[in-house]
């Protein structure tokens, strides 16, 4: 079922790809898909389309309500101001609070129910940065802003590449200091939400394998014991629960084609072992969500790309793939 | 250009699939493709050639020079004896020693220069370890041997699909050492060896690939410091040796098809992240090959599947691709 709700995409770092591939994504619209607005400065978005020389026609609307009616014949646009416009490929600290304001807003308007959910561009860390923004990423800040309105939030990075989707349980911490950072209360936190937010999407109960986090997840015992002592114990009691949850297994044979039609997730003991699997099979349709929110959420797996804005070779295909993912996650949540 | 000289396949665990496979391996023979001779007990394979049904003429020789001759209507078989036949997917210490001879024959033959090189069917390392054998596996072995017999010996394991070629600086340790054991003379000697072996199989200068340890190669410092101390500081050296060498690159987005043509071989920093990408795309053409050694060898990546002794059900495809790689190398080491 298509949400009669639009979604919300945040138009991210406009010096980077996020203008362009927002453009792209709406050219490539298809009838019945599902209706999105974006977020974020309209004259950015002109400038960009004359730049790549697209025909993409605005409709600057007042709410998100409004979208549905324009969709099909024009990109609508929740304006917010940007004090300069950018020049493709060149960050300026100067965007900062207009980039950090339409996450703010896409955030309000999901909580308040008047959106199907949240696709965000990729946005600069370092360019917010440097103008005091104070949350690691997307997820933090995405997390930070469900509490401070008063909600309940879990933030769980998923990477997914169509069916095919892992969880990395540590994310941005050096390698050294990943098996210091498992823990049985990490791994049952992260799994619960995951069994939770899934089972919507996959019709059912999650099916969800658990990778060990040494070579041959651990030989039993003699090429490390965090399997034995940590991720097991977990495991174990994951399944008291009544949770399909296989594991820990070996990481390096539990990817390949024909394993991959037995689990619908894998929960991962670290970022590349997450990442590598999904990036290698669908580098161009990756797609991270952020489960665990009170609120729909997803992205674009990859960077600002600053190199390619405004040149026309950007690829919209991650954000096409964000955007189906978002819709059909908004249904099942609607459904619950 | 096919080698005169046979390879040398080492039967493996007889218990397991290495007879299963080592017969089914020689039913697929095509004409021109090379010749090769079982070192192992004959009778044992004769008794699973009945078990699965298969018409397989077994040709006891002397020497290799003799497998030639009758490889086409035979498999030519060095015979080395068996203390009990073993029952499959029933480990027998008193098979070990038969297991180890063969290994020793096959780099007997291999540094005379009777045969072009030697491929090894799984062993079952906890068989024997109980019988008082003190190496870690095959590699470790055959480099023991090697120096025995008066040889250099710098043992480095490659894994590969097809001309997918992945190098694991660190191999069979828990994760949390991984980061310890890193050092730029571990890989200085790696790389050089990789570099060195993999030329003539290339056709020219290998050009290699170098993984950061860190998420995102380090992100500059902000995810681990490896990458800027010990990881580029090797890159720089290796190229003013004049190797082609690239990186450290952020591994999860190394692997994909449009990266995998620029490279020859990724020189990985642990087990997981180099046999990943490998298996995920792969899983039943990968291949283990042991460079620095003053032979080829070659193995199916997979292990004894006990289990599937016999039963008829086990997939040659590894060992096929183990012995095509073998007489690839064997051919460029010739030409050398």
């Amino acid at each position: 079922m298509v949400s009669p709700l639009p979604l919300a995409l945040t138009l991210g770092e406009p010096a980077g790809i996020g203008p362009d591939i927002s453009l792209l994504a709406w050219r490539r619209r298809e009838p019945g898909e599902g209706v999105f607005l974006v977020i974020g400065n309209r004259e950015c978005l002109a400038r960009r389309a004359r730049l790549m020389g697209l025909e993409v026609p605005l409709a600057a609307i007042a709410e998100p309500g409004e979208a549905a009616a324009v969709f099909d014949e024009a990109l609508p646009v929740l304006d917010m101001p940007l004090k300069v416009q950018p020049v493709p490929g060149s960050l300026d600290p100067a965007a900062a609070p207009g980039v950090v304001g339409a996450i703010e807003a896409a955030v309000a308007l999901a909580l308040e129910g008047t959106v199907a959910g949240i696709v965000t561009n990729p946005i600069h860390k370092d360019a917010l940065y440097r103008t005091g923004f104070a949350h690691q990423g997307h997820t933090d800040f995405l997390a930070h802003l469900a509490r401070q309105a008063g909600y309940d939030a879990c933030p769980v990075m998923m990477l997914s590449a169509g069916s095919f989707r892992t969880v990395p349980l540590t994310v941005h911490i050096p390698l050294k200091d990943v098996a210091g950072a498992i823990s049985e209360d990490l791994i049952l936190r992260q799994a619960r939400v995951v069994a939770r937010d899934l089972s919507g999407l996959v019709g059912g109960p999650v099916r969800m394998a658990v990778a060990g986090l040494n070579p041959h997840a651990g030989e039993n015992g003699a090429l490390g014991t965090e399997e034995r002592d940590i991720i097991a114990p977990a495991i174990a009691r994951l399944k008291g629960e009544g949770l399909d949850v296989t594991g820990p297994l070996s990481a390096d044979t539990l990817f390949h084609d024909e394993v991959r039609g037995l689990f619908d997730v894998y929960l991962c003991m670290y970022h590349d072992q997450a990442l590598i699997p999904v990036k290698t099979i669908g580098f161009h349709e990756g797609v991270n969500t952020t489960l665990g929110l009170p609120f729909v959420r997803t992205s674009p797996d990859h960077g600002t790309a600053l190199a390619l804005a405004g040149s026309g070779n950007a690829n919209p295909s991650s954000l096409l793939a964000a955007l189906k993912l978002a819709r059909q996650l908004a249904a099942a949540r609607a459904e619950r």
